[in-house]
């Protein structure tokens, strides 16, 4: 393997990394927002917090070593975020 | 470069980098220890056990991706797990 498959190589795996953490993070904001009307637990919006700080951590962490570029970082970020903040405001509208 | 070359180049990358991070940490460690006596912020804590948490997801990432060993990881958890237990117990005995 060339040095520069290698780096495409390792790159595409941190890539697909947090691909597989942000897809459990958009799970657990499906299942709220159905859950809403019926099974609403006020804990979710803690574990939410708690996990989108630690997937930022490793987005960082992987725009730092060089494995992926910061506007794909920010890009994962952004698609999250903005689902989070249809979440919260079905949540408020909610009350 | 060689593709092995490269390899070892990105794991100290992303070795040096945790060893930055869990740097801060232990300096966040060091300070609430001198303060303990005197400036104890209540806030302290739960600055550190994110901080643990944000740290330890970028370990399990680096390993994960493949860029550092196992061990090696589970080595600075350790040293950082073992510093804050002291810090605490140190709390605890202040009370």
């Amino acid at each position: 393997m060339t040095s520069s498959d290698l780096q495409e190589q390792m790159g595409l795996k941190a890539l697909n990394l947090l691909q597989e953490d942000a897809d459990k993070i958009e799970k657990l904001i499906e299942v709220q927002m159905e859950n809403l009307a019926t099974r609403y637990c006020p804990l979710y919006e803690e574990v939410l917090d708690t996990q989108m700080y630690g997937f930022s951590r490793q987005v960082d962490y992987a725009v730092r070593i060089g494995l992926i570029q910061e506007a794909v970082g920010k890009g994962i970020m952004t698609k999250l975020e903005r689902n989070l903040a249809l979440l919260y405001e079905a949540m408020n509208n909610k009350d």
